[in-house]
């Protein structure tokens, strides 16, 4: 019988991402971090690893993550960053390079990122460059990072002209997701990952979305089977399409279904915490489905039902503030050309045919989505 | 009849670089640059260019590639960096990224490296962090850049740990190698490049070598057949272990002969100008082959051929100035254990069982190497 503090590999799911020789697994569900410590030993040429997270993360887990390394016999090297959307700075990029280097890490030595997004993304674009490439594994601990950003091997960090713009394409060798790391998560935080998971469904799956719509509140609630469930299928759902395309030349834009809308508006509110990246990316994509409803692409109704599902996640489906705020409909517009999708000057949009009918807009108007946002903001 | 002006693609020789989908061409000889504008026009999505290079190179070619670029229809934007290894920095590598997106650059724009492996190199390390990728072109101004750094894929900037150490795998669209910029060239760089030359002689085409020991005189004089063939071959020979090698796992190692001990005799003597790289090389592939040879793996007489042709060429084989410079043994023992090749303290050489047969050694005995070195110093 268990004892319930150790998890056997049969009460997680394993998500195969599949990319040739750089392919890897994804393993979800409750006490998956158990797994950290024997995965890793199958992986590395020395029993020590580099740990990189952030002050709040380290808080909560570094204790824990440490004893589970040492029980397989790994030491590890830590470097805690300041939480938050501003650690994603070339600055800091130089900082953990530094820290690597001065460890003495060679590319068969393996850099961790316990982290959400930021830590994901930097560790991974630090892991890139570093002697052109060590490896790297990512351990997830927010929603929106185990759904998102811990999947396909997008690395960034920000620059003043934007967000993301400064990365490559650098693919982890094993992603864990333990879903019971999100207890402690603050409810905003849950919210802003949940936005994520709708977005599989509107983009190509639309009986998830039904569940969703049943079983939403369930999953933001954290019953294990059915976080476990939406992790699961959304990280397959993005493994899939990364496996079809691993560096964006095609379908895998589609992931970007409110993120155009999102990103400006993160970017207008100058990456300031009141506005989440999965919050932004909530209201973009409900921008998006009434943007396609008004060039009638998509159905009202559908519209409708994206701004139920999102509110029903306790999410704004619509610009906070509207008039006074940070957010005018001309900036918004100048800040989506500024988008690294653009080509000559044109701006592709992702927009939809009805839930879970995405599909890449290679050229929207920009002077019908300056309209549009007037609309939406009551601009006169 | 042709007017001497320009030149057709048949007096070219064209080294193709097979990577699958990251194919490219190496465009090599006399004249060669008058086909940027023609290629770039099928590369480009929109009629624009920025052009990465240094204040020396600038100054001699900046006006001649605006001229060709126009003649094409292609604007360019330009940055001239200061001439020097200490331009490979990761302050720099932000100052070019920041101008990129300053001037809007896009993923399907191209970054032209019109310079030396400096320019080269950071010019690479730029594209593939640029929106996660950029397309890039290299024109490599110098002997060392045209046989070696060009080609291959190897980006990277220097980091106060080491040379190199924070870099990526990314391949230009296409190279250009035009042996007539050679002519403007100071003759220790010429010298410094006709070290990379003659080591695809030692790696594997012995009678390349046998060939340079007749003609080596030739080619660093620029006599137009010598110079071409000798750079065509390097290429080819280049081109080949990258296409079986990508990434550096096995083979691609070969083309680190004399680079463990010229990257230590580099790092000793801080980068300074009075050792270029390629300098350094050919004292290490001299040292690489007298430490063979002092094994009992390397038979004396190549070792004392590789000092001759070394010598003919103008190039010191044995590290300069011995007694009270910057080197001891202990100390470039010490760096080599840096290189980031090393793994689990462990240092790989590249060692030669003759001229042509060089061969990884994944574990040289480091306390060999050191008395070694110690006899070369002339230490007591």
């Amino acid at each position: 019988m268990d004892t319930g503090m150790s998890v056997t590999d049969s009460s997680l799911e394993t998500v195969r991402v599949d990319l040739g020789p750089r392919s890897y697994d994804i393993l979800v569900g409750h006490g998956a971090l158990d797994q950290l410590g024997p995965r890793l030993k199958g992986l590395l040429k020395r029993p020590r690893v580099f740990v990189l997270t952030d002050e709040n993360v380290a808080a909560a887990h570094r204790e824990r993550v440490e004893l589970l390394l040492k029980a397989s016999g790994i030491e590890s090297d830590w470097l805690a960053l300041v939480p938050g959307e501003k650690t994603k700075s070339f600055t800091n990029l130089d900082t953990i390079l530094g820290w690597l280097l001065k460890g003495g890490a060679e590319r068969s030595d393996i850099l961790v990122a316990l982290g959400g997004g930021v830590i994901g993304d930097i560790a991974g674009l630090s892991a890139s460059l570093m002697k052109r490439g060590m490896s790297f594994v990512q351990v997830p601990t927010t929603l929106l990072a185990q759904v998102d950003s811990s999947v396909g091997g997008k690395t960034a960090v920000n620059s003043p002209h934007g967000k993301n713009l400064i990365g490559a394409f650098y693919q982890p060798r094993l992603v864990i997701a333990d879903t019971e790391l999100l207890a402690t998560l603050p409810p905003r935080e849950l919210r802003a990952g949940y936005a994520e998971i709708v977005k599989y469904g509107l983009i190509n799956d639309p009986a998830f979305f039904d569940w969703l719509e049943d079983n939403g509140p369930r999953v933001v609630a954290l019953e294990p089977d059915a976080i476990t469930h939406a992790v699961a299928v959304s990280c397959r759902a993005k493994a899939a399409i990364v496996a079809e395309d691993e560096t964006e030349a095609g379908v895998r834009a589609l992931l970007n279904l409110g993120h155009t809308f999102g990103h400006a508006l993160e970017a207008a509110n100058e990456y300031k915490p009141d506005l989440l990246h999965g919050e932004a990316v909530a209201i973009g994509m409900a921008l998006a489905f009434r943007f396609g409803a008004g060039q009638g692409i998509t159905p009202k109704e559908d519209a409708v039902r994206v701004r139920k599902i999102l509110e029903a996640g306790g999410l704004l489906a619509e610009i906070p503030g509207r008039q006074g705020g940070p957010y005018t409909a001309a900036h918004l517009v100048e800040l989506m050309k500024q988008d690294k999708k653009a080509s000559a000057g044109k701006v592709p949009l992702i927009l939809a045919r009805g839930i879970g009918q995405s599909y890449i807009h290679p050229d929207a108007d920009l002077g019908a989505v300056e309209a549009f946002l007037k609309a939406e903001l009551l601009e006169s």
